[in-house]
């Protein structure tokens, strides 16, 4: 394949090496192991979990688990707040999968009891700071109620605690990020042990990837749920979570204009293909991607050279001066994406190396 | 078509009125009017600007040259510089259409004239100071030669100069905007006096949606590009571009958490369907989106209230205490995209109304 546009290039072997360390750090733990497919969306990507031994799998939305429905997948988390519009969809999976939700509110208990035909499980979100979604550890009366009202129904089984440590993701240190998984992972283990008296087998299912990347000891975990793993991306390598070499996705982007005057170089490579999600380097500069020379085997990169605004086709990288002669209109530079995740959703049109 | 997942709304009637405008506007200056198609990439839409007596289109890719062609589109301006890689398919769209290309260098002069076929149009792209892409006021010598080295080719006519006053997106009022546009334009041209020795017949062509739509008159001037102003967006709202009853489009988004305790709401509807693109409003708050209640009419939206925060699929919305009791878990609030161009690039599925 020619490449003459901006094309998400996947490197297998990485992929699979990842895969590889986090399935086994799973089993070295005794936790399941459930990876978020979305951050691939891809049946092939998919079957490299399976070559690992992987059964079980997480998703972000009814439509991402139809999708790996399709592919055989048969044990999914969909790590949302239940959607209530989606219930219809959600009634047809249940008599094929096995299906885990995840609750926040009597309200939408109460509405599955009275819509499902056949038995799903659930867990229910707790927030430990990150403010997105979920209860409170304070809001413990309406946990215990979502847990004692499970005990009464046969088509809602409860599960145990879904937690995100999102906070991981403003770290700047790995020291940092240890922190946020112990004080985190702590909360939860006392609100785990508070709730003992409802419920025995409670489960704590936790997984984000700067965490789940760093930490070795998963002592009262039961299950992780990471996904950016499989690919990583120039966030992560900030936040210490990956080496370079382990980062499997690169974008091949023409180099459509040098301006020397500013050593600046303009990609075809836009927001329509790398996403306008970006980070704040050690420099404190805003990055949408760290450059590397153009390689099926992206092993290094351009020092001080970062994608440093992006329009909707535009990227325009700023690149140390000392490169500069080595970029050429015509040639082809490697954007690794500030966050793979939305840069995947974004190129289809991927070719796997 | 029930709505229960995040999906974009387009008012027709809306979208036809702001082509209608703008239409007029052009012809009241005798300028060309050449819309961008990068903000909707739709055949349909395409249509409503086919009623209005439009011919002439920019794109910004060549992929969406191909499909635009294949609706029938027959003279097509690529605003993006000319990237060499895609040249077979340039010179396969050549035989078909009138093709304006966009060009900043004599080393891609000269690759068009050793391989193209048939005779195409190019643009110099000028930068007025937005430092994107294109050859700086300063830098005559470079323009002077472009234009004469086009005298003695016949593959490749010179047109004029192509500009994008980028700094409008800076604005924080229409004085601002008038100033950028009154500024750049002088700019370019004072630098087309000093270009007529060399061609008598230089068209000026310009475009951004803030400085189209607030301008009314384009005295010097031959053509105008804008894009966005079809649909508009929060952004141009807060901009000044638009009134808010002209923005042509809002995502309905599935209400899937409430989080009384701090004034937010969680949506289905993240970057997966909005973008990660933001601006800065007139509180200094980073907004992704303004909020409306649902409605096939959005005339109104809730104050005080925006989407605060972005995940893949979440969308966090800071909402208004007052408006907390009408927001119910299982219902829909629109949001009104902060860049619509990439929200619509998002979300194909969408509702024409």
């Amino acid at each position: 394949m020619k490449i003459t546009k901006p094309t998400l290039l996947i490197d297998e072997e990485k992929c699979r090496n990842n895969i590889r360390l986090m399935a086994k750090k799973a089993k070295n733990n005794n936790v399941i192991f459930r990876p978020h497919f979305k951050t691939h969306q891809s049946h092939i990507v998919s079957n490299w979990f399976r070559d690992e031994g992987v059964s079980k799998i997480t998703v972000s939305s009814v439509s991402m688990a139809k999708y790996f429905i399709e592919d055989g997948w048969y044990d999914i988390t969909i790590a949302f707040p239940f959607n209530v519009l989606e219930i219809n969809d959600i009634i047809n999976i249940s008599t094929e999968v096995a299906l885990n939700l995840v609750l926040e509110s009597i309200e939408v208990f109460n509405f599955l009891c009275s819509e499902l035909t056949r038995p799903v499980n659930y867990y229910i979100k707790i927030d430990i700071g990150y403010h997105r979604t979920g209860l409170q550890l304070s809001q413990i009366d309406e946990i215990i109620n979502l847990i004692q009202l499970g005990d009464k129904e046969d088509k809602l089984n409860f599960k145990g605690l879904l937690a995100h440590f999102g906070d991981s993701y403003n770290c700047k240190s790995e020291n940092e990020i240890t922190e946020v998984y112990q004080n985190s992972l702590k909360e939860l283990l006392i609100l785990k042990d508070k709730l003992s008296a409802y419920c025995e087998d409670i489960m704590i299912s936790i997984g984000d990837t700067p965490t789940c990347s760093i930490i070795n000891d998963f002592i009262g975990v039961d299950e992780i749920r990471p996904g950016n793993f499989v690919f990583y991306d120039s966030m992560q390598y900030q936040l210490g979570s990956c080496s370079f070499d382990s980062i499997a996705v690169a974008v091949a982007c023409p180099i459509v204009a040098k301006h020397k005057e500013r050593d600046e170089i303009v990609i075809y490579g836009g927001s329509l293909h790398l996403s306008k999600d970006y980070y704040i380097d050690s420099n404190s500069i805003k990055s949408y991607g760290i450059i590397a020379p153009y390689s099926m085997k992206w092993d290094k990169y351009f020092e001080n050279s970062y994608v440093k605004s992006i329009s909707q086709e535009h990227g325009i990288i700023s690149i140390d001066k000392k490169y500069m002669d080595k970029i050429d209109i015509g040639g082809i530079v490697l954007v690794i994406p500030a966050h793979s995740c939305l840069t995947s959703n974004l190129l289809n049109d991927s070719l796997i190396i």
